[in-house]
C-alpha cells in the first residue's frame, strides 16, 4: 500500500532549517503502513531534506559551513538569467534533497538522535515537500 | 509490482551532465506502476544522478564549483594504482549517485523545476544507470 | 514483503571506512526478496553509508579530502554543548548517510566496482545501521 502527502513551507528568512520529524511521523501513522519506507523529498531545487542533530549550535555551524563551501554573491553564470540564487542550488546539493526513512512496527525507525529537517536556501515563498509512504499494513 | 530497466551512456567528453527526465518517465510509464517509487542509480563509481535545474549557466557553475571542491590533477593516493580519476570519485560523491523519485497517478511526482540528470565525471566509455520501479498498479 | 535487520559497529579508530557489501547481500538473501530495494541507513548522525571503490588509496584520499572540506578542531558552535565532534556531522553529510540498493533476481544489482561502505567519523563506541529490504518474492 502507498500513501502520499505534502508539507508546505514559507519561511520568513531566506535560509532556514525546519525540523519536520513530527510531521513526517504523523503522515506515516495516517498511512497505515507498518513495515516499509517513507520518501521525504524537496520538490524545489533550492531546498533540501536531511537527517541530523536537533541542536541549534550545530545548525548554526551548518549554515556557516555551507556559506564557506558554496558562497553567495559570486559571479555565477546562472545569474545571467536574472536569478541570484545559484548558491542555493549548490548548498542544497551538499545537504541532499531527500531522505528515505525506514518504517518498522508502524513508526519511523530512527536512531536516538536522528531528526528530519527541511533545509531552505531561497525562502520567503511557498514551497513543498512530498512524503510518499510505501509498504505493508 | 516491480520493473527494471537500464540507461546506457557514452559521453564524448570526460565530464558531462545529461538530462534523463524523459527517459526515466518513459520507463515509469512502461512499468505500469501508478503509485510508488523509482530508484535511479549510477552503476559506476565515477558518475552520479541528481535532481536540479535545467539551465545551462547553472550546470556550468556546477562544473566549476566541483573542480574547486574536488580538483583534478592533485597527487591523489588512488593514482598510485595507475588510475588518474580520483577527483571523479570525489565529485560524484558531492553530487550524489542516486535519487528516488515518487510516482503518483502513474507519473513522476516532480516539482515545477525538478529535472533528473546523469552526471559523468570520467566518460568516453560505456556506462550504465539502473532504474528500478516499485509500487502498485 | 519486507525484512529488517541491523548491523552493529564499534570501530577501534575514531574514523574508519568499513566495507559492508557482503553483510548487506547476506541480509538480502535471508529476506527472500527477489525484486525490490534495500535501504541501508546509518542510525547515528556522525556516521554515513556510501557506495564507492574498494581501493585503499582512494579511501585514504577520501579521508584527507573530508578533513580539508570539514576540518576537525575548529571553534564550532556545537562544541559549546560539550561535544567535540561537529566535523563528524559535516563529514557524514558530504558522504551521505544512506543508500538504496536495487535488488534484481534475488541479489544486489550492483555495477562491477560498486561496493557499500559504512563511514565512521566518531567511533570507538557501539553504533548501528538499519537494513530495510522491501519487494517481491
Amino acid at each position: 500500500m502507498t500513501h502520499t502527502d505534502y508539507l508546505w513551507f514559507n519561511t520568513p528568512q531566506r535560509q532556514a532549517f525546519v525540523r519536520i520529524t513530527d510531521e513526517v511521523r504523523s503522515i506515516v501513522k495516517q498511512s497505515g503502513v507498518r513495515e516499509g519506507m517513507a520518501l521525504v523529498s524537496a520538490m524545489h531545487i533550492t531546498s533540501g531534506v536531511f537527517v541530523n542533530d536537533w541542536e541549534d549550535g550545530l545548525l548554526h555551524d551548518f549554515g556557516e559551513w555551507l556559506e564557506k563551501l558554496a558562497p553567495s554573491g559570486l559571479d555565477y553564470r546562472h545569474h545571467r538569467t536574472g536569478e541570484d540564487n545559484a548558491d542555493a542550488h549548490l548548498k542544497r546539493t551538499i545537504m541532499g534533497h531527500q531522505v528515505v526513512l525506514p518504517i518498522t512496527s508502524g513508526d519511523l525507525d530512527l536512531g536516538p538522535w536522528e531528526q528530519v529537517f527541511y533545509a531552505e536556501f531561497d525562502g520567503q515563498r511557498r514551497k513543498r515537500v512530498v512524503v510518499k509512504v510505501m509498504g505493508e499494513a
